[in-house]
């Protein structure tokens, strides 16, 4: 495996990759690695001849006063653990050199980015998609894998894909969970035990709507009461949204679900922000 | 020459010819072809192993008003003259297939776009920058030739596709006129004979600043005076904007030019607009 810092040896080696006719699979990450990240890796690695993870905490997607300072960093370990599954490459570039001087460009999607994260980080997913675009020019690949957990994201990356015809396949990759339920994510290290516990509300909360829904509900209104008294139930749990939007567009569900809609969740467990959501379809669900 | 319509096509004939390794240039054009375009693409040619122009007039640089169902088309005349130029690929994308349905991605530059004809047409370069995205993506080039005419267009590209990382080299090429010195435009075909001379207040106007500057003024207030008090001379020239600014950033430049300036201007003639522009640097002067 080799890592790459620069931006123009990366274009470099991406153009080599492709003059030999390699399917590049690419995995934008912001590092402190978990199996979540590394299952993006794996269908990375099926799809293409040659993988790449980005490993890179973009600034612009943290607004004045989350935590990008803190954001847990352990670069030396997640290149183990990327080389351990047989990454190619990672692509770690500096901040400086992402975000040149005088940096003014923005990607922005309307629709898709307004509602639910869109609405409590009003500037996050500018960052996201500005990045995620710097990264495609940079990286050149032909399959890009993102994972569900950040479902708006996914769908934000989906259709900004097919509206700038970037030419690349975008993959979205199943939640990984912990045994008990708890969605992998870089912040759950934030957790003291107690909070690791608590947490759990959020994957509790949507199992519960599931069951409702795989019991025959199909209304939004029932649904996203059950999953709100079950996380209000746990006292140090603060919600910050229940939405059922549709998968796609993230526009809201209004009355009955008629053919499938995702059930979003989001809160703080102490000073720790955490996202989860399952997609229910008539005939079947799937988180 | 082959003529493309369809995106993925072109998007195939381009991974082809990088595969192949040949060099893409690019011509972004909006049809309706005269010298200037075709020294576009002279330059993309004498830089490149295959030169790609497209031809699309782009709707969503057009505001409510603006001509855009009038803008002058001649595809076959275009075709004939790309041809005779050896172009080797005309694309030429319907507007359905470039902006698909639900499409709501922009690409938006601050700074560089906001003043003169981002401040008389405020949606104007937010639709270029976009367009330019998807082109950019559909095309694949490794250079791509804009014309110094729209020079703040020049700019806002240059500055998109640094921010960016699309690694194009962007190469902007003088402006070319007719022998009386009126800047060639796809609309100069609006005016009437008599607009036809009225036009010229324009390029004289300039061509004031640029004796003026040469004789040693190095002030813009009595730079900007001349051309304008040239321009309102002309009875029928209606003047939206005389500017001075920094070539790159298109910030004013207050006081004396230090180093260099582009004085540029737009007028109405009868219903048509148009803009023209020169540098001008100490030493020597370049329209």
């Amino acid at each position: 495996m080799i890592i790459i810092e620069s931006i123009e040896e990366m274009q470099r080696a991406a153009d080599r990759l492709r003059v030999a006719s390699k399917r590049i699979g690419f995995v934008p990450t912001m590092g402190f690695l978990h199996e979540g990240h590394l299952d993006l890796l794996r269908l990375a690695k099926q799809r293409c001849d040659t993988s790449i993870m980005s490993i890179f905490v973009n600034p612009t997607q943290f607004a004045a006063g989350e935590d990008l300072s803190t954001y847990p960093r352990d670069f030396e370990r997640d290149c183990r653990l990327a080389e351990a599954i047989g990454c190619d490459i990672v692509f770690a570039p500096e901040a400086e050199e992402m975000y040149p001087p005088n940096d003014s460009t923005w990607v922005q999607v309307e629709d898709v980015g307004k509602g639910l994260e869109g609405s409590v980080r009003p500037t996050h997913f500018r960052g996201v998609s500005t990045v995620v675009t710097k990264l495609f020019h940079i990286v050149r690949p032909h399959v890009a894998v993102f994972g569900q957990k950040d479902a708006q994201q996914a769908a934000l990356i989906r259709r900004m894909t097919a509206d700038l015809h970037f030419g690349i396949d975008i993959v979205i990759a199943p939640i990984r969970r912990e045994p008990d339920g708890l969605a992998m994510s870089s912040r759950n290290t934030y957790l003291s035990n107690q909070e690791r516990k608590e947490a759990l509300a959020l994957f509790r909360a949507l199992e519960i709507a599931n069951a409702l829904f795989s019991k025959g509900e199909r209304h939004v209104d029932t649904l996203r009461h059950a999953v709100e008294e079950e996380i209000l139930r746990s006292g140090n749990v603060q919600l910050d949204y229940t939405a059922i939007v549709d998968p796609d567009s993230f526009l809201p569900v209004e009355g009955n679900i008629e053919r499938k809609a995702l059930i979003a969740v989001a809160a703080r467990v102490g000073k720790t922000r955490l996202i989860d959501n399952l997609i229910v379809r008539n005939g079947t669900t799937q988180s």
